[in-house]
């Protein structure tokens, strides 16, 4: 059941949220379900060929439930370019006449030792993930302040924004950046109405963006499922379902919140006993006869 | 729409959810809509009378929406005492036949000056808190690993879990010691299909306990309102939708995880400039001149 | 040079401060250096006759650097009864005419399965562990208040207080109160020059803990030494170093905090792609040319 | 006696340690005291005027304790360029053969609603702040593992950076991703013999620096003070003090962490129920007799 819609039909109903990053994977997954609770989806990516032939799929795909006939806008744009990100408000606001929420799911990553790394590789990432997601918050936040408007910013972040992690440091650095600025403008821009949330998935693989990270059979070997308590990566709609809600109003008292959505992933590593899940329950009954034998003596 | 009941209708048909100290305030509201949403309750506290009472209102109350017919089952239970715990998993067994779900709600508290504790105050507090919360999650978690079933564990614990605070000491430690219970349970009996997560709910008044703490005019003093970015306090059903999707299978991969829902207001307090807010746009004004003229001399 | 002394001679001369469970392992250690940098040390345990021998071997342990002349008291103490604390505290007095410090050290743990533990069991943990650190927090605070005298309070945590760890959960609970009251009392016993901070050490093992914990050669399987990045275990001086620099007036704008000592074990497991620290330097070689060769097809 | 040096005189000889931001403030302070223990020190700043002036004023300061003959350069440079720090490399290994040290501590800050600030401004404090850490970091972590060579990274960052805060959000964002740097490359580079650690100081009050972020009589307004339970702002030595432990071997255990010097000031805003500060003990004896005939009745 957990791969199904959750909320009631009418959850996103009348509303409008851009999706950067929306033409695919988590993105796109995210966007389609937006839609077919109701609301209008304006996808940015820097690939207009892709981002034109989801549109007209999501839409086909989003049709039964969607029974207003909510819309999919695509702008291209690149993130890291100011105009270009204002140039997506002002389509969005041409097309449909609002903006109630921007979800910023667009990023980069490179999976490397932090020594093989130019600076102008880390830079990179930097731009993308940090300064594009400044740059959209930015944008959409002081169109919702000048016109006395509320609205919802979701972030897509990553366990290791906290925790850190090796091999992926500038993606870390980033993400750990947006989330500093989810906490700080949920403070700074709650009295205006505006909330700022994040999500932090664990696995939940695409075949695209996995394969780039670790081509070949390294994916294999280095299998997330073994790494979670609960033995399975997540599925797409998971991610739908809590990204739907956070971008709701139903969700209206949630503010500066991270959520982690990984399967227990982080704590199963981090919890310094926890590699004690390799010893059998025979293990275990030897162990306490021991113990009692001990006490015992 | 906020307080709008947020799932469609059938996502918890056919669970058996306990609910302790769900006979009043927020276990109650979170009970309610669990009934609603299809799931039997089981209800307890120490005050059998009052559980009585609650139990037939709540059926009353949910029955337009809870076409299946669930039920409400009410059982005395101090939960400190682990041999009353088996006596509320025993019922339930015998009235539904199996359970699904445990809400660890039930808490006391004293707000006071630490120094004008005493030991034994101290203790009591820790004794419902932390070791009612773990004779429930043991009772129940061993039911479930000897059956060989898949179960939900969700505690409600508070901001001041992680952060710490003054004049609720003994309540501090004892929700410190449950959210450290979630995150460890989440990473060991994620492998028997057995999710643990919390929720740290802020200001959501209820009459009856808000009035007990701070009694006279003092609770008007201490408006949690102004703490909070959104400057409100949440709504009942706000926290009842969270603890229904986070009871739910459609947060099947959220596990070990805390989520606050509090407006952003533990936030507030901790960024070291959110004080700022009291500068009005006049000052920004002025301050913003200020600069511009001493970088130009 | 990191197992060598790090503070100047007198830096804590003319103090006195309680060490629960210093007769032995690294409260012992901590202990004998307070001593050598001139304080006089109240070391209790259950065990007396222990406790006598050891006051005994640390006074002449610390003779060549303790050139005031600085004491070791042993009093016996179960940490769960308020009334040895208070004569702890008596005893303290009269012998050395004040306290200064109080590092909460005494700690109990059992490894298991948690669905094996009785609800007895767990208990006792909370009771030895929560309960202990709270009566002698409690009884000392409230001296200290009383006197118009400031004090420092430092609590030996671990790195499961915040992360959870399956296998020691009614530690990891006890252990996450004693983290919360750290805090909590921070903030709250701040004003009366009473400071509260906690240490979370990673691996240092001492011969009569682990042995006790993980007997026979299960000890070796289980070797802490792979879990750190620094790939070593800690040096009781360095945690001695520590501990002295938090109890001492040198780190009196630290306040709430807990400093992690444990050579980035947490964050090495927590970390989601440190596991690739399994590739080889060839592997990344291969690994960059196909990510390049792909990017220029 | 928190504001005398602690460690023992010699516990930085021999040391090389490069210092950004090392000319003024703060950044200063800590130089100074990793001087006086020894340590050769490199001091880099835009402004080359200042930095020569610093370093000789520097020297002399040191003089009585720094029997060694440790030394000072100053090498212009602005963090933002990789080429120039390379440089500060190159001449640091000229003068002293070695570096065994680098201090991030060169920042930026705007203080500023977030809606009045343009995507060019925030994007500069990211250069200077994560970017110059990020070109810092990998300059000298690259040279130590092409020469196999152990070494310490310490970064200044603030409480804000996990906290998030109002007001500053670009410098929030800048040290939330240089919490993650710390936190990622402690565990990827630890097997390198390379320490990455983090020092979050509260309010350590710089003449320069405060009256350039909030001029005129703001200041007096928002005084920190009142925030921090000790009721008192932090003294440089204090900082030094526990830089220069930081940046020893002493510490050679701690790797990841980031320790927070504020007075326990985030707690106090934090904890939900520490405004309760502001009730007087008389108001507490009424409320106690309140509660009591309350429960009498």
């Amino acid at each position: 059941m957990y791969n199904e819609p959750m909320l009631r039909d009418d959850a996103l109903s009348g509303k409008t949220i851009i999706v950067t990053g929306g033409g695919t994977g988590l993105g796109r997954a995210m966007s389609t379900y937006f839609l077919k609770l109701g609301a209008n989806v304006v996808i940015t990516s820097r690939k207009m060929d892709v981002l034109l032939k989801t549109a007209a799929e999501m839409e086909q795909e989003a049709a039964v439930s969607n029974k207003g006939g909510a819309k999919v806008l695509a702008v291209q744009c690149d993130v890291r370019k100011p105009e270009e990100v204002e140039e997506v408000l002002k389509q969005t606001l041409e097309t449909f006449g609002q903006v109630n929420g921007l979800l910023n799911n667009a990023a980069g990553n490179f999976i490397s030792p932090t020594e093989r790394l130019s600076a102008n590789a880390f830079s990179t990432i930097i731009d993308i993930v940090l300064k594009g997601t400044a740059n959209c918050t930015m944008a959409v936040g002081k169109h919702w302040i000048k016109e006395k408007q509320a609205g919802t910013i979701l972030n897509i972040v990553t366990t290791y924004a906290f925790t850190g992690s090796g091999y992926v440091v500038p993606s870390a650095c980033a993400k750990g950046g947006v989330l500093a600025m989810t906490r700080s403008l949920a403070a700074e821009w709650g009295k205006y109405g505006i909330r700022n949330n994040a999500i932090a998935p664990g696995p939940f693989p695409t075949k695209g963006a996995w394969d780039r990270l670790l081509p070949g059979d390294m994916a294999k070997k280095f299998d997330f499922k073994n790494r979670v308590p609960l033995k399975r990566v997540g599925d797409h709609q998971e991610l739908a379902n809590l990204a739907a809600f956070m971008m709701s109003d139903f969700s209206g008292y949630i503010n500066g919140e991270v959520i982690t959505i990984d399967g227990g992933e982080w704590l199963q590593g981090a919890g310094q006993f926890n590699g004690l899940e390799a010893i059998t329950p025979e293990m275990w009954d030897m162990l306490e006869m021991m113990t009692r034998s001990a006490k015992g003596s």
